[in-house]
């Protein structure tokens, strides 16, 4: 049998087609197109699925279930996303909406508690019992495993993260507060602080890389331009770093958790990025000194962690 | 049998016999004077217990143990306090320290993560399975519990909720960090942020309340003073709720508990403390509507929760 595993994030819709052992045998993804209206996005999302499967060339009665990575609180019961800040949804019927289109069942949990599942199966955070997932892209994500378990809060809506005020009255996030820790991590926010610089900085190579036209910065840019040497996008990198870090050890200082894993389009820079990270967050840390520390891994499936993770949601 | 609870705060040294049934049947402190050596802090302690049973009339051979609640990091195996910030300890073995005085089974544990026992056994969290207890003192304590079990991470050193930033290069903490939350909501920063605002403020009750002596400025002055109508007063006050539910909001929305509970000196206010921070903390809240809410509530035990839950863990 196969399970479908769908990412919905705030910028791409990623799907794959996973076999029974947690493997990608096909993927795609598409635009979210995330200001459009919450039934136009699972239309975009129910083609994809249907073209990954024609591609594949398999029958959908091989196929036993739909698995979505939402950002958000899930209803899982109903397989209603209740609240999603960067999608602006609220009480979206996703399961009955993507029942419209197949005949399937379809399960529903937070993108990055699929990427945290995914991670604990099979990848950098295998068998680890104490784990914290934090996916890297529009928001910031947060899947806690608790005791080789997902935790989610009395509520279901535990784990959010990414919603911590690091830095009162701090920029605005879209989930309404001022300064919560997605607003300065995020991919958005990288992109954002990268934007601010070159504009301020006209010599900065960023502006050449991108042809003068700061619409087309990407979350890779300023890292890029650092790695040419680039002293404007070495501090936006060096900042950006300095700000994961006080984000991280505050999850340090309160789960202690065996291992953190980083997954998102930024976990690719890798060393780049883990080495300083692990410097920073380590004179962060409460008690680093006569216990063992957190190791910072990179998440092994990257992007692909949230789809997978879906797909195992839906085998269960 | 009778059971000697110990809770070693920043200012003061608290201790009670307690008994089988977690009820006080006697208790007492005395000061910390917490820039002295750990022996003299210790040696304080132990004339503080032996006062305790004499003047209850127990024989030495009905207690049971000896538990103590120590803000900071525990090596609960060993007995040794590993770091406290407050207390300036590293490697304290506050145990073997005690064992000179007592022979009796002495068992060691964070103080907050005391405070949450009590509150969960018999308290204001009793049966509920999860919560976060935020002990406001000296400093900021945590004790998380996650099915009905404290929560410590996987080193032991888990639940240290005060030591999140949540004003990226803020106030200077003693833990060697800016901005931790400790620095703006412990009953310290309370007792600085009035300080600082009767300064500003000579036409302030504040400070007639203390004859201009602003050295006797405590965590219920500017509480005090705001009841009495005192403008400046009522602004410190607004000022730490806010501030207090920045953290709070944190919490909930990483760990949504069935119920936080808040414990220490400060949680003494109660709806006057309580009322306006559950508005705050509801604004707050990543997702609040489709979802049942946390509760937010004063510690039953209030400042005794620390000596029933240090004199419950030795009794296990």
């Amino acid at each position: 049998m196969y399970y479908i595993g769908i990412d919905l994030g705030g910028t791409n819709i990623a799907a794959g087609i996973v076999d029974g052992n947690g493997t990608i045998i096909n993927k795609g993804s598409v635009p979210t197109g995330r200001t459009r209206a919450s039934e136009e996005i699972v239309k975009d999302m129910c083609l994809l699925v249907k073209n990954l499967i024609n591609d594949a060339g398999i029958d959908q009665a091989e196929i036993h279930s739909i698995g979505i990575g939402s950002p958000g609180t899930p209803d899982r019961k109903n397989g209603v996303i209740i609240y999603n800040n960067n999608l602006g949804f609220r009480n979206v019927p996703i399961r009955k909406l993507l029942q419209e289109h197949f005949s399937l069942p379809v399960y529903l949990e937070n993108d990055a508690n699929c990427a945290a599942i995914a991670e604990c199966v099979a990848g950098a955070a295998k068998n680890e019992p104490y784990v914290v997932v934090i996916t890297i892209g529009t928001g910031i994500g947060g899947g806690v495993i608790i005791d080789n378990k997902l935790y989610t809060g009395f509520n279901g809506a535990g784990g959010e993260l990414g919603h911590v005020v690091i830095q009162m009255d701090g920029e605005e996030c879209t989930c309404g507060r001022k300064g919560c820790w997605e607003s300065y991590s995020s991919a958005t926010a990288l992109i954002r602080q990268t934007v601010r610089a070159a504009a301020e900085n006209p010599q900065s190579l960023i502006n050449s890389m991108v042809e003068e036209d700061l619409g087309r910065i990407s979350a890779r840019t300023a890292f890029d331009a650092a790695r040419m040497g680039d002293e404007t996008a070495k501090r936006v990198v060096d900042q950006y770093i300095e700000m994961l870090a006080e984000g991280l050890a505050n999850m340090i200082n309160i789960f202690q958790p065996n291992v953190v894993v980083l997954g998102g389009g930024v976990s690719k820079e890798g060393e780049n990025l883990l080495a300083p990270l692990r410097e920073k967050i380590k004179s962060r840390t409460y008690c680093s000194e006569g216990v063992e520390n957190t190791r910072i891994e990179a998440a092994r499936f990257g992007n692909d962690a949230g789809i997978i993770g879906a797909a195992l949601v839906s085998k269960a």
